[in-house]
């Protein structure tokens, strides 16, 4: 076996805004043995899975599982819905955006980035609003989809996608609404059927908390009409084949199946109503980001996200002082104290580090987190205003987590 | 967690040729914490599959690893080669090679089936003067591509690739060879740089013991220079972005962290010298399929390859008697005897079953498996010329496994 | 980490009576995070273990659970109703039977062994009468316990223990009866509160299907009132502590949680309705031991145990025609079929080899080993009359097992 | 499988001084099918198993390996070297010496308990002048024994075993010195051969970070001498038979396959040389207790020992403040916080909760602990001097670990 943790003792933790920690017991089921993807026990298996992610979609839609890691999902979505050369409207929160961007170019399509400018995009979440008047001015409709992230990993910011279905709709423009939802799926609210998207794509590797290595598609009546015709070349990822097969509980070719198996307990944890279900779920994150970002304010420190209202539950973005390299010290952190915190991407890097708060977490969690992020921003020579371990601690005292414990069986 | 033998006791037997048996080995490797896929233990685990699966493939050229089931990897290696409505050449052996076209015509190729007429080809191996001829003919040089199955996991047929190599050269014809090994690769004798392939094909859940989840392409400086100029619209599969970041170890994107310590694993178990390496791997397939087919030709019964020299050492396919619905035999088998075989496809469904002889696999799991097969033969009303299980033991005892035991640690 | 299996590929075939086949499901649950021996959570699992034992002993009186293998549990049954010196009638069935008289002399204890004579009492159960005669001789009632081998694990024998029940009773004898089930308890029949038993033995690695580890002592109320005079001394085996804090799903000092895991899951395996079940598991180690006898006669070779009925549902003890050394075939066996047999002990070595029929086992898992013994005795120069192989397939196809697949959930 | 874990998400925080958090490495090594304990593959691992304890032991002496919880260890080293009757001097350091006592007078020993008047001895470690005064008073060399806790675990003091030899020495005494060092072993310094031990007693679930479920007495000729007249009746116990047996790596009963893999790793994780061997795991747990006893100064809590030279690396006792029930602060943090502290046993119940330095923990580990316990007291009503949470990073931050990151493979 490979030696994973180089350190001597004690437990990684995984605090990058995904892959996230994996629970034990998905861990577990997942290393069950293969079973034949043609057998009887599998139809139970792919019907479960279907159903469960359905629901984690919070859909009535068909929901496609592939199995591959999030970025083919990307794929997905454009090569079933469009054609090659179509224009397709994409708005940059940041660095996944900016990354689906560069997908869809390779694949053949016009991509038009909309986006404030130079870092301000960076730091906000989608503004409708230029989304609507770049639609309105689009009189002939040549812009086939508009593709928005609902929750940016590479800056911790949140958008409204019902507000971006509404600029679409104020507009009275055909395009399709295309949103990447991978890292907040499971963690920040998101309701397929309720907000207007017109495909919505998520990965196994974030809220899901799975390793990476399945990701998904939810589906519309309306995104299944623009797959007849979309003529983007796809096999792997065409939509068609998989909704025959899952009829029956089955994939037209091999699906992953021990990942599907860890799909299963997923849904069963993130579903379990003594635990609230999905709402509680929700709640889980936002009070978790509610506390990271207590602790940054009280490091005085900015968050990369500056809008109130687009703190991603998921993930904060820390915003380094002039002259500080923010990969020194998420090196020094994670060689001193065992701790993973994600980089800064692109624009971005060496000049912020990002908190994870989704997957496996709870307080004492981010509280571990939090004391190597203030120990290493000290040994690295940032001066803090105060202690954000304190400041999270009293925010975490003084609010209670929004669901009791699980009763005994 | 799901129940996931309906059965009540005892371990499954899973002999269909893929997904394969995994060793626990194996299945508690892919258990451990998922790391964080930018950290410095990554690119020690990262090098090592990239300098296993050259091994594993007998090459010194890159090899690409995608976090996707091996249907994704014959797309990636048409799309990095190919330019829409090129005129590809493929030859069927069965019903995975006639998948195969439906991939390639899926993404615009235009797909030339080369076959021996009515049944004859799914019986036997490529036969190499059949493309020498084809290609031949082709004075333009419109022919960009060919396209073998090395081991058509349909039927049980291997081919020889050198042997194709030498009549694409034969007919002096430009035509890049590519070579689907996804059943074969770590189970039939491969030799990447050796049989002349430029881009070969394999998957995670056959002689690599693995579930299904990952999939490879094995490269060549031919197939990469043809990768700068080809046009089919590619992003998840294209091998520019991977080639650049496996340098260090790291991927282009969220790779499928827990089935690559599998696949560590993996590589550890293939190429253990006291084992016999790669050869003794080889060797063991070889002997498992003589005996398997001792079994059938006692019972009376034809394999579907008919081909002395093309009998996989992979699989067998078993064909039933007329009237007899080999479906129905493969039911009451697993019913009775918790064995999953694999079923006919295509134009021999319900006409043959599959025996699977490879992954975690060993004399006694195939005589439980020929057991199993004949009682639920007989159930079935088949009438058998002799004991298929007896001739097996007889040849297992008679013919020593190739490699001794490991010496004591 | 160790290699644990010397052969180079495939599943290790463990068909020993015991350490036997452990089901993936309990290898996983097992695997869980050690938890808080006195928090809320283990309270849960203490009770359901608790419970569970309760109902694979069948009965409603208190069953204790040690942190210690199965040769525990027999001094746990001495010391807590004996005083030193005491005066103990021991059939001597085999080998365990044997030893058991070895840690009874040990503590101290008179142990009158009682036998049929030369190697006659080796291959038959306990013969009821026996015991009568000499408790009626016993006008003193110096005699304070009797203690039989329900299923004598040397040997393959099982014995009628209400009957010697009814022979202590037509004797008028107050003894004590202590009953050994290790090897019995979950694979043959055995009901604690309805055959008579004052205490009951048992371990976790046989028809529970866990590894070594944790043992069991069935109570009564007589014993428990013999409990309260006995003198040995005793500490960690003593019943009084352990029931005080059973009550509360709690053990007086550290238990072993992570077996405790698994045996929760065994005894949802063990007691599954839709697997018929405790009767169901004794129905089938019933059909598995006639399956296996049925090959040994077809050999030609004696079963271990010449009383038909006594032959235990649980292993077969196979003997070697004179000059045959047993302990050579099951090595070559071992070597070259990756298959574990267990040897001939004691009086016995040399002379007989012993096949498992218990824990995670099925018809094939049968079919392999009969094959390999098959093959091995062969290859070992033993003459046979016939093919086992053929007669146990024979067997198993003209006796479908007792209970139906599991519905789909 | 059961629910293990009441809390919606996140990993519990087991914290308390045993069983010790353990590492995954071990928890997948136990998941391993259980192997044929009379099989080659056996003998390795018993072999490895047995010098790795003496490396941890640090002794050339034997040291046998019980399949019982480490309550068992206790008795075997009473029972092999004391016969009924005898007088034994036993120190009492704390609750876990007093359990000792009850063994040791339930086995039928003349237990002597000499300690510090009230709760004096309680705080302090063993007091060597107190055994050389006793030691000096007994001419006739009537006491057999004296028995001594290393670490005690129900107050967090650690005796120097050295002193006690020399004062036995110094009485001119010939009594044997008999050592718990059931939670210290692995974590605080022991040195079997170089203390003057002649029998030392450990477990699995402390220092050596396995679930429990195994025990050790390490021995030194002088016990082995004593063995031989000891007169306690013994079975399970008895040194005899396991060193006969132990020679060629097997046990003469069933031993504890599957936690004997889990010791083989954990072996390997303590004697890593990259990471210090022994040496680098006793400075972690020194710098470890360092860092919370700084937090506990913060708050201007008392911890329970109260001797500078007795401070334990492996756990702390935290004393409430008078009127503060600890218990409930215990609950309130398992409930709120998802951590497990170590309750306060006998004489201190309710007064004290300990925290749990050892086991699989990293700083990180420990400044969750601190965190959840500096909110619960604060919830609580303590009133607290300063902030733990922030003595402890300051701590933490200034003393870095003592051994590098292992480098990359």
């Amino acid at each position: 076996m490979l030696t994973l943790d180089f350190h001597p003792t004690g437990r990684h933790f995984l605090q990058i805004p995904g892959p996230s920690p994996v629970p034990d017991r998905i861990l577990r089921a997942m290393s069950y043995p293969t079973i034949d993807h043609r057998g009887p026990e599998f139809a139970v298996l792919g019907k479960r899975v279907l159903r469960g992610m359905q629901q984690v979609f919070q859909t009535k839609q068909p929901v496609v599982i592939y199995p591959a890691s999030g970025t083919g999902a990307w794929e997905a979505a454009l090569s079933n819905t469009l054609s090659p050369g179509d224009h397709v409207l994409m708005y940059e929160t940041g660095q996944f955006a900016a990354s689906w961007v560069k997908v869809a170019t390779r694949l053949g399509l016009k991509a038009e980035v909309l986006a404030l400018p130079g870092l301000e995009g960076w730091r906000r979440g989608v503004q409708p609003h230029l989304i609507e008047e770049r639609l309105k001015s689009d009189a002939q409709h040549s812009i086939k989809a508009v593709c928005v992230v609902h929750n940016e990993t590479s800056t911790g910011a949140t958008s409204n996608i019902a507000a971006v279905r509404k600029a679409i709709d104020a507009a009275k423009h055909p395009a399709l609404l295309l949103v990447d939802t991978i890292s907040g799926l499971g963690s920040a609210e998101y309701d397929h059927d309720g907000c207007g998207a017109d495909v919505s794509i998520a990965g196994s590797q974030k809220g899901l908390m799975l390793p990476p290595g399945i990701s998904f598609n939810a589906l519309t009546p309306r995104a299944l009409e623009a797959s007849r015709t979309a003529k983007l070349p796809k096999s792997f990822w065409a939509w068609d084949e998989m909704l025959e097969f899952n009829k029956t509980g089955y994939f037209p070719y091999t699906p992953n199946t021990n990942l599907l198996y860890g799909l299963a307990e997923a849904c069963d944890m993130l579903l379990e109503p003594a635990h609230g279900g999905l709402q509680g779920a929700f709640a889980r994150h936002v009070r978790w980001g509610e506390g990271v970002r207590a602790a940054v304010a009280a490091w005085g420190l900015e968050t990369q996200c500056l809008e109130a209202a687009s703190h991603s539950p998921v993930l904060t973005g820390v915003v380094m002082p002039e002259g500080v390299d923010a990969d020194a010290v998420r090196k020094l952190i994670y060689e001193r104290f065992d701790l993973s915190l994600g980089m800064g991407l692109g624009k971005v890097k060496g000049r912020m580090f990002r908190i994870g708060h989704l997957g496996d977490c709870n307080d004492l969690t981010l509280m571990a987190a939090l004391s190597g992020c203030e120990m290493g921003l000290k040994l690295s020579g940032v001066k803090l205003a105060g202690s954000g371990v304190q400041a999270a601690m009293d925010y975490f005292a003084a609010h209670p987590a929004p669901v009791a414990l699980l009763k005994a069986a």
